[in-house]
């Protein structure tokens, strides 16, 4: 097993130190296309937070990368630690990742995490299905099943993906970075730089596109690190944001069999500046619906279907790291029309974004003194 | 599609008609450790039987490679073919193969065929799940579906395998010969030279073993061309047999996530005398529970779990093909104890053997004028 390294303890913490003292108020308020809106920090002191889940009664499960799930309430309590949680590799980009409730978590408890997971070879992405039961902010899981691992471990931290979505037909949809390793996003036999599509226990389904030399997990390829995924609830369709090159982050709507080009084709360059691959275009594969550049590192991805922010409905939200900004994308069908800014600077390194049962948009910052922000009209 | 070469045909005609002139007369009777056995042909005429999947009613459904499904009567009567079999590259060793029926077939219908299957690059082992109504000895297939196909199309028309075994879970077990090229045996992303296991709707069952770097498909590899397959009622182990190279062919008991070796190791040698692979041992690759050193060309395998022929109970019948052998192998637990050839010489080329519901062993001949063969106690 691997843990944060002491020698890099440090270090973290004097970055969080100085986060903590160029911390944002715990309001803002900026004019934006639908007024104005206020950023309300509404949790603070989560240790690199990567991605929260609403329970049905409003409250949040957070994940903390180092390896922690909590309950987070929306009077900002923080549950201790659930138990239960598998040992991750919380190294580089691994950890404990993302988090979703199934469908029918009210009567199952049924959720699903995913993390980087030791093996032979090195470390890849795994997801572990379990059942939560809660007692006040407190929990533990049972039945841990892991659901999913990826099928090669490599030495690197880096490039793990691995948002969950969960389809309308109840299959899971789990993004998979390239671990770093290029070439792999381009190996149709090998997991890494992908979407796959496995079931809830596991198994694989048959409609999956399975194309000749396709292993049968993959739903589509040539994805860098998609670290933000989430459905069109109107048709079902996934929309996913990854991390590029410089230059090179995107927006896809990853379809069945489909191959998204990366490293052949790419809008970004080499962070020396050098080309990438063979251009921007290539016959048989994808273009993303948007790219950034320069890159944000977008993280985090949601539409808003909700009513409390007007004029914004299905329009896409996402977060950005290095941007340090969270973006809606204005929507018309399946083009991105416009990009607004939102919050630039002023928030924080953004790990997640997601729509709560009030409207509000929540977001995490990726920080060693990670908050939980609540988006919504000034006032509301 | 590819259909049997016109320039073929004459070798073929005149391969029969040998036959013919040599043919066995229509009964015959050996001594054997059982007692007097006689075999009888209760049907002949057909082209190149492959395999035989026994109705509820004693009648069988009987494949022929060039691409027909017949029913087959204990009177010898020989079906139309059935409406709605899929097109196969009959070319080769390739053709119309293996036929398996659901434990629930009396109420579903349900039938699995394997076949070769043309596709982007060549050819590859595939399997259809139909519903086949019948009427009297004619019939048709609906509902047809592809539920499983390799992943890799190439242009050998040898080595297919592709006996389907149903497991005691309902999951089917297909066997797949590394399409005579070696090496795939021991791709664990590709699936030629393996047994896979799959949901009879084409899904992936959750617990297959999907060891690092395996496809998902995967339950064994290493092998080379297992066309037999079997189960054990007792604790559902699988047992394969496997033509090897030269004095190399195998008996398996294919366990999860174990690599049984081609071309790595084998007790065959090349068809020029050369060795091949690193030797008959090494660690991490599995041992064969027998081998046949001169070869017999091993197909069709079947444990005798009736009444009739007392004393053989437990024990396993496979056929031979270059050997025009049926061979008994005397069992205690996983060990081949004895083995003991029947009617050597005297049937012709064996391509399936199967336990009828009448306890009797019936065989199919792999000639151009093949027979069904009964094999009981004499007078029975």
């Amino acid at each position: 097993m691997f843990h944060l390294s002491p020698s890099r303890l440090p270090v973290l913490t004097g970055t969080a130190l100085a986060l903590l003292l160029a911390a944002p108020a715990s309001a803002q308020t900026i004019e934006t296309s639908a007024g104005p809106l206020t950023a309300t920090v509404i949790a603070e002191g989560l240790e690199h937070p990567w991605a929260m889940g609403f329970l049905p009664d409003g409250r949040m499960l957070v994940t903390e990368r180092s390896g922690q799930l909590r309950v987070v309430g929306q009077d900002g309590e923080v549950g201790a630690p659930i138990e239960g949680v598998p040992e991750v590799v919380a190294r580089g980009q691994g950890g404990l990742l993302d988090v979703a409730l199934a469908p029918d978590f009210a009567e199952s408890g049924r959720i699903y995490l995913s993390f980087s997971e030791a093996g032979e070879g090195g470390h890849g992405t795994a997801v572990l299905s379990a059942r939560l039961a809660l007692e006040g902010d407190s929990g533990s899981l049972s039945e841990q099943n892991v659901i999913f691992r990826m099928n090669k471990f490599t030495g690197t931290d880096r490039h793990y993906g691995s948002r969950i979505v969960i389809g309308q037909d109840g299959n899971l949809f789990v993004t998979l970075g390239e671990r770093g390793e290029a070439k792999r996003a381009q190996d149709m036999a090998d997991l890494a730089g992908a979407v796959v599509r496995i079931a809830p226990d596991g198994s694989i389904p048959a409609d999956n596109p399975k194309l000749e030399g396709w292993a049968a997990e993959l739903w589509s390829k040539g994805h860098r690190n998609p670290q933000g995924a989430t459905l069109r609830q109107s048709d079902g369709a996934l929309f996913t944001v990854e991390h590029g090159a410089r230059g090179g982050d995107e927006i896809n709507m990853p379809r069945a069999g489909r191959n998204y080009g990366w490293p052949v084709i790419t809008y970004g360059v080499d962070y020396s500046g050098a080309p990438i691959g063979e251009g921007t275009e290539q016959e048989g594969l994808e273009q993303p619906l948007h790219y950034w550049d320069p890159s944000i590192s977008p993280s985090g991805l949601t539409f808003y279907d909700a009513e409390l922010i007007e004029g914004w409905q299905g329009d896409l939200i996402t977060g950005g790291l290095s941007g340090q900004v969270m973006v809606r994308l204005d929507m018309e069908g399946d083009t991105v029309v416009g990009e607004e800014p939102l919050f630039e600077g002023q928030l924080g390194r953004i790990r997640d974004v997601r729509v709560g049962p009030d409207g509000a948009i929540y977001a995490l910052t990726d920080e060693g003194n990670g908050q939980v922000i609540r988006v919504a009209p000034e006032g509301v």
